[in-house]
């Protein structure tokens, strides 16, 4: 399952009628070139050489990092599980998911090694990780847990089952008036003990938080900082209660796609009384996108020597095609995609290439003068400059601002290589 | 196909685990509440009544409105095909859809009377009509058009195929600084023209427009006013030019959701040369929401004899329920929904229910003293009153604030009856 053996779906959004039915294989045999008008539009294509290269970054920057950091990356991202299992094969440890549909999805997909950064608390949803562990000796599961209600959901619900394996737990911390996670020691080292003597149907692994909400921030760096000292000192604090007393390690977790430099920098070398091992999530290096997550990234080029040595770089892997549809002015054009079908939660998308109707080499579009100026649901408004070239029938290609709420816009995602020719059909499982 | 005849797939969101392989119809016989626990958060949930009432309701409008004015709902909104046909059925003339992909769901779905409120340029997506066209004899088809260029699009696809039935076409009237539509009285003419000269290939029916994209103006009445008026001279211009010579009755269509009233008051009685009638757009009625078009329809109501007299109200038939996660702040709780299963382009949702765990019926909460205040991709946190009542693992029911952007976070929605039995799955095809 979840492999190019899928069939597309009747009526897919971006595919042809006649492809019902056909494996992505099939389709992709076929060799069709997106630009070439066989393809409904909008459809939103991945471009292979990007989802490579931004792959190798990222996996060269985690291996030169040194043994104690690992990489666990979010698969909330693309929710796509060929690319899930793309992730496990170029080095990451395992993979992280939001809740408990992604983790389904990725156990349908064979992914071994689980964290789910998030609350564990629905009955019926702990049962499954419970019968998963039960079914399966290599399935590792690892949850967060933010307070002693929680914990004790999960000990009762393990409690009941028949599995002998724990479900591992990490203490989650958090930030004032952000998310989930406790607010102070005393709660961490609380929860953290509500986990040990659940032992042996819960096993306490670590702490873990999330820096990325502080992102938005204009006083970024100062905030992400002070919040991953609290999240080291939360380590301390447990591991001086002696929670850790049964642990060969501590695992800390933290790490969205901005800061993840900084957590490597704070978490690394904390005085704990045993090894500890730092467990990244990023998410969003692997597609990229032209906005949110690209100016963090040339932040962090700058600020950090290990990624400056190893050349980390990456480059936006979405791209969003939509027809012309209006020249209603002489300064706009009205193009047929909308907020169905790419994320202006963060950023929205830059206007990047054009493609003269019957032609399917694009050329590249001044990005500082198209912007898109207003959205709606299945329509976006361009403002172009003087002289522009754009005429009804031609195609426009949107490099999205933020790549987790463009997947979640699509059900198939076409991988195509440098000339648009569609390599493979992706599905998406949101 | 598009009954509850299908399959629910493996792994879909708001499905349990065994529900994959189950028919809709075989899921529903088992008579699953949503509130006992058995099923996974977050799910979204339609409920049976508000549908009814709402239906209902604007099937009474539109018919006391007289036989001149028509409804064809969008069906953008939903994508649901089932509830297609429920609109279909209750007095609806047709269906408006957005794209091609909407068009294709639509008729797989076997609707025959299809409006597609937009242009349409793509040469594949142009041939698909035609071919649906010489296929089906009962296919009514309508587009919009408000270029030469994309006229000569249109005529260039049909010349070249062996269907004898016309492609039918509005000129689509548009907005200063808004969207698709010519801007005046002049190009409007001109298109209309290429639309008559186009014969046999084209047929040109009428002049088409869209208010909605001035609801969110603060001058809005004005404006809207000032637009539908501008609609009606382009409708007496094209009139006056006699392109509407071999039209038995001309259609003028608009309409969101909003002020399709102020639609049938500015365009019911034009001076022109033969009957006309009125075709409204309205898709959002439907299900609703709980803060844009719920304040739009207070407004209605205030304005509108007609609504008064026939009783025109809707309620919020989506619900999207979550789990609580985490309690971290005396005064704020942390849900297991987001952006990724709720709009919130418009208005956020309300916070309207609450069922402690291991009860299935719920209560109302206070929604003035529960606000959502942050939304992440799959989490929301919402502000509660001092003393408030919600603990980690009870259920949050939110009502969202706009129903386009909401369905279509979801593959599947679950129909539920007042007690939250499951009564059919209803699959989305977006």
């Amino acid at each position: 399952m979840y492999t190019n053996d899928w069939r597309i779906p009747a009526d897919t959004k971006g595919s042809p009628h006649w492809a019902a039915d056909l494996t992505a294989a099939e389709f992709a045999a076929r060799g069709v070139n997106v630009l070439d008008g066989d393809l409904p539009l909008p459809l939103c294509v991945l471009r292979e050489a990007a989802l490579a290269k931004n792959s190798d970054a990222m996996a060269r920057f985690v291996r030169e990092a040194g043994h104690d950091v690992l990489l666990a990356p979010h698969g909330k991202t693309t929710m796509i599980p060929q690319l899930f299992h793309r992730q496990l094969e170029t080095g990451s440890w395992g993979l992280s998911l939001a809740n408990h549909h992604q983790v389904r999805v990725a156990r349908s997909a064979g992914v071994s090694r689980i964290v789910l950064a998030n609350q564990l608390v629905e009955p019926a949803e702990i049962d499954y990780v419970l019968d998963e562990l039960a079914r399966d000796p290599d399935f590792d599961f690892y949850c967060f847990a933010d307070s002693v209600d929680g914990v004790a959901m999960l000990t009762e619900r393990a409690t009941r089952h028949s599995t002998t394996r724990p479900i591992q737990v990490f203490v989650e911390a958090g930030i004032d008036r952000g998310r989930c996670g406790v607010r102070t020691i005393d709660a961490a080292v609380t929860v953290g003990r509500a986990v040990v003597d659940a032992a042996p149907h819960l096993r306490l692994v670590g702490v873990a938080g999330y820096e990325g909400i502080l992102q938005t921030s204009e006083r970024r760096e100062q905030l992400i900082n002070d919040y991953l000292s609290f999240l080291g000192d939360v380590a301390i604090g447990c591991d001086g209660a002696g929670l850790f007393a049964d642990a060969e390690r501590v695992l800390l977790s933290a790490g969205g796609s901005a800061f993840y430099d900084r957590v490597i920098a704070m978490l690394a070398d904390l005085p704990l009384s045993r090894p500890s091992r730092i467990v990244l999530r990023s998410g969003c290096y692997l597609a990229h996108d032209d906005g949110f997550y690209s100016r963090f990234a040339t932040d962090l080029l700058r600020r950090d020597q290990l990624a400056r040595r190893t050349d980390l770089s990456f480059e936006p892997a979405l791209e969003i095609w939509s027809s012309v549809l209006s020249t209603p002015e002489p300064d706009r054009v009205v193009v047929s995609a909308g907020r169905r079908d790419f994320g202006e939660d963060a950023v929205r998308p830059a206007v990047i290439k054009h493609a003269r109707r019957a032609t399917s080499v694009p050329d590249r579009l001044d990005t500082a003068h198209h912007t898109i100026v207003a959205v709606y649901d299945q329509h976006a408004v361009i403002d172009v400059p003087d002289g522009h070239n754009l005429r009804v029938g031609d195609r426009i290609a949107l490099s999205p601002g933020h790549p987790c709420t463009t997947f979640d816009k699509w059900r198939a995602i076409h991988l195509v290589d440098d000339a648009y020719i569609v390599r493979d059909v992706l599905a998406t499982y949101f």
